[in-house]
């Protein structure tokens, strides 16, 4: 077999048997094939895409290429969550206690990456003492004891795919929804859940800026689950604004455990309840996915999910008086008020330029050297639909520095006013399964 | 400028900047872009052309990557020939002294290359004694002197077109028209002649099977040496059989000796004359074409062509005796009849077939070590629309094994025989300027 005929196979838009793909991934791994014929193969498939069988191949062989995951010391049937990504996401700190309440294992393997804002281990380190660097005898007893922990991912995941997205990233053959499903689905594989519950973000801040794009790569990362034999569904929610009030990484746990103990933040409250819901049918632990929702609903209400959440932070070292008392969570010194310059409604808040400023103010990670400020972020004061008039805040910026003013013109470039009142955006746009 | 967003400029269909082109040129060669971003590039280009402005800029860098060769020692206007490559395709040295008969300079450098037979300069090492390493002072002196001389080619000329031709090879790029044209058309400027006349051969020995493909390719390298400011023609020609009867090295020298001493080989002598006649052309030597072809014809007839090509063996040290006597020319040891089966008509001759039948018998060089046997080949005694009687044979092997096995049943894989009379061939399609 050589790597030449299989480029020009792909290249002339023929379907590639599981052989030549393993043959692929596995030369690539072990370097017998060169970048330079990956990078022409990962263009071809760029224009030519792949059928359902080759993406689950591909997939596969990735997994396959590293260490997987072995869960099977935890109680009962693993259920994971995966975000594509979005600005003010904090739906796994209410997603994961809130399905823990209901007795569902969320054993939670997390990274770190670079990005607007810290990764979900960079905000529970918001938290003082909060250790996510336990054993593995820790996290499985962690998991058994109170149905939920969160760690470091540790292993080598999926080698093949790191070495391959480090190499789309400079060939131009990112955007490629078969290549941007195997990666993310790879490395889920490799966690060892037994199911997948997806949430693909679409609109200006998500990659995915069409519904259309969007369901295509919830259905491409869908399929890959159920051909490799594991549950697997895709919520496709709205990323045209951030989700919740709070963008940064202390704020965002403020908020997440005030949703846990209450709080109306609907979009975030609704989002999570719906993903928990799915996570709960999978765990068989619900028979009906509408008897899970009520479920999870009441556990938010009666301060069960809440419990599940604190219980963690206390097992992990974490210290409860700031959960206890949201106010001792790390602040910034500084809270500027970013005011509307004229009457109107705000008709768009663009994430992802809200992430920049988040950036801006030391929130998130450009190098992977680069330190994360837990305190500093920012608070929407108003979102898409609302009414605003001049000189009332858009947003409080928190800040150590005296004048954020790029932070400042973040937001003004950020928020789009209008006269008119624009149509409610929708939360949920379509579930894949 | 990075080589990513070039890379996703010409994948998103866009055309690129000359300062774009030249960058990725000059980066390659330096080595500060890497094979991996060159082939994603390759294959973007693959799928998505490039303008003609596109292809003339990125020839113009492959020219500029190393050195090119200064004629401007020789008088007149330097007139050079290429073909894309065929079997039995001994053009050249008709051509040669023909042109060179009417003083037209021609200063021809050639390399040796892959085959199924040898190069130009391999063919002509079949006449003892004749030197092709000659100094640039004598190369210069002889075509002053007599119009005419052959010499290996020395120097380092478009570096970038060999890397690139070397990684194309690789990853599956090779076939892109675009491509192509550059690849040969840096070679020929980098070559320093004024005017270029181009044998595009179209067929199934040829690279471009069909003549739509051919007519692209031609249309191509004429638009970027006219864009480069040089005459370029391209002459697109049958390769649906072998040319003329001889396949091989010393025999194709001593057939294009017996057409320089008038011999009628039809196809042979046609397109040479033509080819000739656009070079004469370009030469100035004459206003019309007709002019020039008669001419040509006129100079064939009276043994003046001959004699510029007795010329130019003597000039070079080669033993004229061989010209003036052909079976002093090397010879096999062996000559083997391949006799029909059956009764019918030749309806074709796989020339590609006829060529791997030659290079069995050792005729070509499929590595660069390879030692050429110059005595080996073949001679064909059928060509297409020709009758055949079953018992007749239809090639002679000339051969130093005493049973070429391989060689016999790939002459009879190449020669289809049929009950009808085939339609006859064109020789010339069309004519690109």
């Amino acid at each position: 077999m050589r790597m030449v005929d299989i480029i020009q196979k792909k290249r002339n838009g023929n379907e590639l048997t599981d052989e030549e793909i393993r043959f692929f991934i596995k030369g690539y791994t072990e370097e017998s094939i060169p970048d330079y014929q990956a990078s022409a193969l990962l263009m071809s498939i760029y224009f030519k895409g792949m059928t359902p069988q080759e993406t689950a191949t591909l997939t596969k062989a990735m997994v396959e290429s590293g260490e997987t995951i072995d869960l099977s010391a935890i109680d009962g049937v693993k259920v994971d969550k995966h975000s594509t990504g979005g600005v003010g996401d904090k739906v796994t700190f209410i997603v994961a206690p809130l399905v823990a309440s209901v007795d569902v294992p969320v054993a939670k393997m997390s990274g770190r990456g670079l990005g607007h804002t810290g990764g979900t281990l960079d905000k529970l380190e918001s938290i003082r003492g909060f250790n996510i660097a336990i054993s593995k005898e820790e996290f499985v007893a962690n998991v058994n004891n109170h149905k939920l922990s969160v760690a470091g991912q540790t292993g080598n995941l999926a080698p093949a795919d790191k070495k391959l997205y480090a190499l789309r990233d400079v060939t131009a053959t990112v955007d490629s929804i078969p290549l941007i499903a195997g990666s993310i689905m790879s490395k889920k594989l490799a966690s060892g859940a037994d199911g997948i519950v997806l949430d693909v973000k679409t609109g200006t801040g998500a990659f995915m800026k069409t519904l259309k794009e969007a369901e295509a790569l919830a259905k491409e990362m869908v399929s890959i689950g159920q051909n490799l034999g594991r549950n697997t569904v895709a919520v496709i929610s709205d990323m045209n604004q951030p989700l919740g009030f709070e963008v940064g990484n202390a704020n965002e746990v403020k908020e997440a455990v005030e949703v846990l103990q209450g709080k109306e933040v609907n979009d975030l409250r609704k989002l999570s309840l719906e993903l928990g819901a799915h996570m709960a049918v999978f765990a068989n632990v619900f028979a009906t996915y509408d008897e899970a929702y009520a479920a999870l609903e009441k556990n938010l209400e009666n301060g069960k999910a809440f419990t599940a959440f604190r219980n963690m932070v206390e097992a992990q070292g974490g210290d409860v008086g700031m959960i206890d008392d949201l106010t001792k969570l790390p602040k910034a010194s500084h809270h500027i008020e970013v005011k509307a310059h004229q009457d109107g409604y705000v008709a768009a808040i663009d994430a992802e330029t809200i992430g920049v400023a988040a950036m801006h103010l030391g929130a998130g990670r450009a190098t992977k050297e680069d330190k994360i400020d837990h305190s500093v972020g920012l608070s929407l004061k108003k979102k898409v639909g609302d009414a605003v008039r001049a000189g009332e805040p858009l947003v409080v910026i928190h800040s150590n520095d005296e004048d954020p003013e790029v932070s400042i013109n973040k937001v003004y470039e950020a928020y789009e006013i209008s006269d008119e009142k624009p149509d409610t955006l929708e939360l949920i746009y379509k579930v894949i399964d």
